[in-house]
């Protein structure tokens, strides 16, 4: 249970130190010291808890910096703490300005098609999507803790919540309940990403593996290029499910209401977005090919169809957009009735996922830079931004990656850059929403193919499957999933995979046969050192893992086993006879009621046969609960050492004074 | 992965074996040799995947016996591994036989009171508890390999089965439904219990460990007690539900049913029974005291009844049994319908109830005489013997933890006693039954308030308590959950509660500092060992569990906290500037991904500190993984060694070389 502080006094010791000299034993040369093994300090179960819990929910010591300073800076660091922008808004000046507008601007090109794209995915007015582009940013400034993390609308979280709260209520025939669920799910978001920044249970969204998010986000990817199918083709009645099947039968289905000038326009524009993107990935100093490229495409596909109004029709448009600043929504939150389950779901999984999503990208971008993001802070920051975008028309919001990447690309220097591309966002909405009018739908399907897409990474996927199989494993399932079941349901299987990794190392833990390396007091896997070799009438067995209720019956069997087949092998090769069994116990970090009664019962079945069962290096918590349970007595004196290498030499010697 | 035999050949290195001799270093007077940390041995992933699942299904290597042997050898040995009869039945002897008898007549005197009380707790006709101890017994003789177990109903399989049946349909109402649903969950679980046999999943049963088992049992003889007072009280309207307030308050809501007679010989009878058990606890020898005190109240009782009955009102009595043997039952399965669901589900619930319990007694009185039983082949005995019951009107049985203590005691010897037991049951089946006529309800109530109140183990609790808070935590969960909630999700909550410890015990690894021990290349906690010092530049961390996607983060921010505080110290107390640290990674039994990510990302962030990062005695797998995925590169030629003394050793000469 490692304390804190690395000086604490009360050390109580198991054994006394036992030196044998050579007069003592007879034969042997130079006199032996065996150490003895120490119970980790006393600690009071308080004391214990309290250690516990600090470390679950304070690993990174958040105070340390308040340590020895006066009550006026102790107040100035926690403003720091919780609004990072005193930190370093006092060494703000007009060379981080000039680096942050161009950033901004840079980022804002991408958004506002990016926010009307991503806000129809979600099924939601496109309207809405630059809102989001707009209040949450702003908020983001104060009180994030990344300095590149550009703050908008992503594919995912839209993705989710256009696919769960469709398959309650319908978007297009009952559209205010689907946005006032839309709020509602937004804010329970928000709610639920502050609170769990606020109790410190950021850990949570550790059980989203990487490799269940190379598979979840390949898998939403498909699905999503496969419902821009319909803006693509010109498709007017399409599904309203997610599923991989039915979207696929949709398309084919509805063949005759495939539009030519739609396809001709989407495949280019597609094709035109791609090779922005292939090049900006070729040669990262052109970012802005790619950057620039959505918002290009947006102008040149409005001013083609205004140019052709006359002559082609067929071409789906945006239609009219409102002008002005967001308006207030607090009243549109639907807190009872039939759906609020729903939209309480939807807004907890697009919480964990923008979540995710929000704090990866922050964090990646902060390592580049050699900055820290708290994740707890970055939690609240999100939460916080998600909750009061609820109140001004905005649906759920995170850090973006390709928004990110762009901006960081372009030299942000602060979260200011988050500032100008707001502004960029508020002109928008008050003076060019007209401009929209023309825009054709199928090059918002173009853009957000574009931006999915990116999000499928076979290499890692490759990298998974060369590197660790069962990690391969949960990204395949996430993957299936959400492609054949759904979002959430995918994703728990994913989760649940993982945790069944983490269950199966500890069910079924590797136990080694150890050798002792020539020359070293060194012991180690026979298997894997050739210069290991075995010690006469000993068996060196390593336990890899807690001994715990759920491999304690096994590794029972287990060791029982090897003894058989020592004694086989002792047989056949004519050695001599096994006497003691020596279990290294270094690496079995804890153990629990279930794992000392096996380690009892073993001794007895040891002893039934005459061989006799030492332990070399318990840890302190091991040793500490052998000591509770009254274990260590019934090993007496020479039954526990310190190291392998002791056990060897004083059983030995003692063997060998009586013979 | 360690592999099955261990003379295996190819083993790849990742370093060649430096040597430093006294003149390279130049100041250093011996020469020093460098171990190279080995690749374990190659292996497909085909051969992974094999020896993986021969740990998970066969760890106990089940055919070892046939191995070398002729053909007819191995027939006979498959025939005694499928049925133990025959291991045993060949050196069967008269004096044997004689043990056996002594022991099943002494089992039958108490299986008799005992079937006929725990049918009444599953709500089902006395008569059913009398055919579960007649069938099952006589096929568990053959096929199970404990030669201990007394089988027949137990109380925890027959009150879950009662409790959660009656929630569904009424026992008094609907009296053939009921006893059709109770056969159909025999059905399943004998049917879940052999599949689990047969696919070797025997491990799942170790998922409710010993505390869990502990708060459950003493939660389920609480609720089995309250139940009693019916009996006990003479209450006629009584509450079907099983959880503890609903039954408190229709005991005292009741109080105007309460009927003297009945509570005065009740109380009587419960005494008496008491104190029987009580005499046989304090001396073992008079252990037949305890196991005759049933039949003895039973036959008592029942004469007291008959002799008053024209005198005394208001005792109910059991009435009329039909004579016979088990009629066939197969016709009243229900296998479709509306109460499926919940057949199914009390079938799978008590399956792996009564399972954990045959299996745990078994081994227990197992490893009293030394012999070995096979958790498999057991479940496959049980699961045979239980579908076997459903044909012949039995309901769930297993191995009961009272009567195998009884048999032992009594000096059973074989499975025989298991026969001798059945026969006693067909005599009195087929010509004693007229005289259960007057057995009163009130004495099966104090039998089973006896029996259940002995699976009360509060000293197992305060043990529990004492070495191990969190093992306490799961037992009291399930006896609260069992208590307030219900049977099944009592237990879901206990075995969660176990799954949350072994997680958390992954999400916060501990991290140790260690020192070196004067004079010795051990390592140990700082903290601990009093005689272990710092080593000056040198920073020696331990961390104490695999590196998975749940901890990554958590460990990254531990890893740079402990830097931190180092620093600090080493700035307070004037020592040498820190320039090294070694990770050692003995107790890293395996890496994901995201622990190879995270061992990157410290590696450059300590660069970036200009410290260097080495790894010491990665473990087998871990090795692997880090050569897969080409960081084994980035680490160079001094960044992994086998032991931290000898990387200790190394740098130090390294840094001396070139000052």
């Amino acid at each position: 249970m490692g304390v804190n502080s690395n000086r604490v006094e009360h050390v109580a010791c198991l054994e006394t130190t036992v030196t044998i000299s050579s007069a003592e034993v007879g034969v042997m040369p130079p006199p032996m010291q065996i150490h003895k093994v120490c119970l980790p300090p006393k600690l009071t179960t308080l004391q214990k808890l309290k250690h516990r819990l600090i470390e679950i929910f304070f690993p990174d010591d958040p105070l340390y910096r308040c340590k020895n300073q006066t009550w006026f800076k102790k107040l100035i660091i926690c403003l720091q703490f919780f609004f990072p922008i005193f930190q370093w808004g006092s060494e703000y000046n007009v060379s981080l300005l000039k680096s942050d507008v161009i950033a901004g601007l840079t980022i804002a090109s991408l958004a506002i098609p990016q926010g009307i794209s991503y806000a129809k995915l979600a099924n939601l007015p496109p309207i809405v999507g630059l809102y989001s582009s707009f209040v949450p940013p702003l908020i983001y400034s104060i009180l994030g803790s990344s300095r590149h993390l550009a703050v908008g609308p992503v594919s995912i979280a839209s993705l989710v919540m256009g696919s769960m709260l469709s398959e309650a209520v319908s978007p297009t025939e009952d559209q205010i309940l689907y946005l006032r669920l839309a709020f509602t799910a937004t804010f329970f978001a928000g709610l639920f990403q502050a609170s769990l920044g606020l109790l410190r249970l950021g850990f949570i969204i550790d059980f989203l593996s990487k490799a269940t998010l190379v598979g979840f986000m390949a898998g939403a990817a498909v699905i999503v290029s496969l419902q821009q199918l319909k803006g693509l083709l010109g498709i007017v009645h399409f599904t309203s499910k997610m599923q991989i099947i039915p979207v696929v039968s949709s398309v084919i289905s509805t063949k005759d209401e495939w539009s030519w000038q739609t396809i001709f326009m989407g495949f280019g524009f597609l094709f035109f977005l791609l090779t922005a993107r292939h090049i900006s990935n070729r040669n990262p100093k052109l970012f802005w090919v790619s950057a620039a490229a959505p918002l290009t495409s947006v102008i040149l596909s409005t001013l083609i169809v205004f140019l052709l109004k006359s002559k082609v029709h067929g071409i789906p448009i945006i239609g009219h957009l409102p002008k002005g600043l967001n308006p207030p929504s607090l009243n549109m939150l639907y807190l009872s009735g039939p759906h609020l389950a729903v939209a309480i779901k939807t807004g907890i999984v697009t919480g964990i996922l923008s979540l995710t999503e929000g704090i990866a990208v922050g964090r990646t971008f902060a390592a580049l830079k050699n900055y820290q993001v708290d994740g707890n802070k970055e939690m609240m920051a999100i939460g916080v931004m998600n909750i009061a975008g609820t109140c001004s028309s905005c649906y759920v919001t995170t850090g973006s990656f390709s928004r990110s990447a762009v901006s960081y690309n372009a030299g942000a220097q602060t979260a200011v850059s988050n500032i100008v591309m707001a502004s960029a966002v508020l002109v928008t909405l008050l003076f060019l929403m007209p401009l929209f009018y023309y825009t054709p739908n199928v090059i918002l399907a173009a853009i957000i193919i574009t931006a999915v897409i990116g999000l499928i990474d076979y290499q890692a996927a490759l990298k998974l499957w060369k590197v660790d199989k069962l990690d391969f494993m949960a990204c395949f399932c996430s993957f299936v999933g959400v492609l054949f079941i759904s979002v959430p349901l995918g994703l728990a299987i994913a989760v649940a995979v993982s945790v069944f990794k983490i269950l199966l190392h500890v069910t079924r833990p590797n136990t080694l046969i150890l050798g002792n390396i020539r020359g070293t007091q060194i012991y180690q896997n026979l298997n894997r050192y050739r210069e290991a070799s075995r010690i006469p009438s000993f068996l060196i067995l390593a336990v890899e893992s807690p001994i715990y209720f759920a491999n304690s019956t096994y590794l029972q069997e287990r060791i029982l086993r090897w003894v058989r087949e020592e004694e086989e092998w002792v047989k056949e090769n004519n050695g001599s006879a096994l006497k003691c069994v020596i279990l290294d116990m270094t690496a079995v970090t804890a153990i629990d009621t279930s794992g000392i009664d096996t380690v009892c019962e073993i001794k007895k079945m040891l002893e039934k046969r005459s061989l006799t069962l030492v332990l070399a290096n318990p840890v302190g918590s091991v040793t500490e609960k052998l000591d509770q349970s009254e274990i260590t007595e019934s090993f007496g004196p020479h039954g526990i050492y310190l190291s392998v290498g002791e056990a060897v030499a004083h059983i030995s010697s003692l063997w060998r004074a009586q013979p």
